[in-house]
């Protein structure tokens, strides 16, 4: 299933994607009030059987897409997770996982601007797959890091580069507009292998990213055993984790996005996360 | 006026610190059910009339102090602020600031133990005057930066270091146990010179740490324009200053928190945050 949160007419609901179509669940299973309550719920099953047979109550071409989790408690990030990637950027190959904390307000949906900030012109494109949390866990062995997964994302972890490596990894990482993700949460059982996923990155339909999950450094079971070494996951939470090479600043000249750009991140069985570049102040 | 949040007898509920006693304002300002909507709210008058006359509810002893926000939606620390400490842990006085995210899941009220993990025993102390936002603002100029701010309280950021060191500062930064925040709020109008104010930590009466905020190389001013450059400030959310000079890592031996131990970080004008040390599964 593709599950989604969104507004339409002012009015903010979850659904599911069938086709061109979407199923308002929010409707449907007034219970559940949000994706993230459904997933902390379980709900999967209750979904699939409210999804069966029903028709669509509006196109999907009409909602507007949120994040699929609008407000998680944590967006966790994992960096320096790609050996080419490491490389490029004049990095070694680490032998510890290395992350970062998002903050929420951060994200933003399919089809919202990312915004180039007042104070710095540097922002690069990064292409990722995120992890979706269901089901809660401490001290997760990595045998069973899958149980704690209800599904993937997209997601596009924009990156102020002056910021983040002349001052601090986290400024650089937590500007507003810079944390596309979406368009929709595609769950577990769709992707049998998110081990071997391709990763594309397009910007104004150029190809500048194409990577592939099986070049993870610490794989997804590896991912979910070290957060849960020191901090108890909850259904919600997103795990982004890492970009393969092909960024922007290392590039001769750099790459940046400029105001008036379109960037599409491809994650193979997700699907296509577009959004629109805007300078601060003109998000429109 | 001393803020706090609490809980007593299983009510969960916020109010203000006179003498020995606690006033219930939750009880008494209804349609404020948290510090954080008070603040958001701009409630300080409210707060001091319901306050005038008021007999106390219970002794304040009685409540059990929870981090005076306790769901802040922003935790951001910064780091490598005080010029001796920066030179004590072998770093470079900065030229840009520096900061990080907590999750505000490992913030712990006064008397609440700070947690040795499981997967490390280089747990360190480091005192710090946390800033509280009241007014929201983006991109706040440094000259009306205080108007931002409702009140002061002590952090303290606790640190796993060879996580912080050898693995990511995030990581390091953000175990569940690690970030004691209280006992209250002490408002900006009863401290009207925070930069100059004495910060000290004592492990079992031990004095560990000896600073004063005259020592930060970017000032508060500096701190809240800076922070509102890439995101909003929105109530509640809190600020750590950073921590002088002192640290558990930086001596020969090295001193880290075990279990047993008690830590009391002091910041003047505000008062003492007290922690036991525990074992993680010993929480009691």
């Amino acid at each position: 299933m593709k599950l989604v949160s969104y507004t339409h007419k002012g009015r903010s609901s979850w659904g599911a994607a069938a086709g061109t179509g979407l199923v308002d669940m929010g409707k449907r299973l007034p219970d559940l009030p949000s994706l993230r309550s459904a997933l902390a719920a379980n709900a999967q099953g209750r979904i699939a059987a409210a999804l069966k047979g029903a028709t669509a109550d509006l196109p999907l071409s009409e909602a507007r897409l949120l994040p699929p989790i609008p407000d998680p408690e944590k967006v966790i990030c994992f960096g320096n997770n790609y050996r080419e990637h490491v490389l490029e950027a004049g990095g070694k190959i680490p032998e510890h996982p290395s992350l970062f904390v998002r903050l929420a307000n951060t994200l933003v949906g399919h089809e919202a601007p990312i915004i180039v900030p007042r104070v710095s012109s540097d922002l690069d494109y990064e292409t990722e797959l995120a992890l979706v949390i269901g089901k809660p866990g401490r001290h997760i062995p990595a045998a069973k890091a899958f149980d704690h997964i209800a599904g993937y994302t997209c997601f596009h972890d924009a990156s102020v580069r002056d910021f983040q490596l002349l001052h601090s990894l986290d400024a650089g990482k937590n500007f507003i507009g810079t944390g596309p993700c979406g368009p929709w949460i595609v769950t577990r059982d769709e992707i049998p292998n998110p081990g071997n996923l391709t990763l594309r990155t397009r910007l104004n339909g150029t190809l500048l990213q194409n990577g592939n999950t099986s070049e993870l450094i610490f794989d997804i079971p590896a991912m979910i055993a070290y957060i849960s070494s020191f901090t108890p996951l909850a259904p919600g939470d997103i795990i982004a984790t890492g970009t393969p090479s092909g960024v922007g600043f290392t590039r001769k000249p750099p790459i940046w996005l400029k105001p008036g750009d379109v960037v599409e991140i491809e994650v193979e069985g997700i699907g296509i996360l577009r959004n629109p570049v805007r300078a601060e102040g003109d998000e429109g």
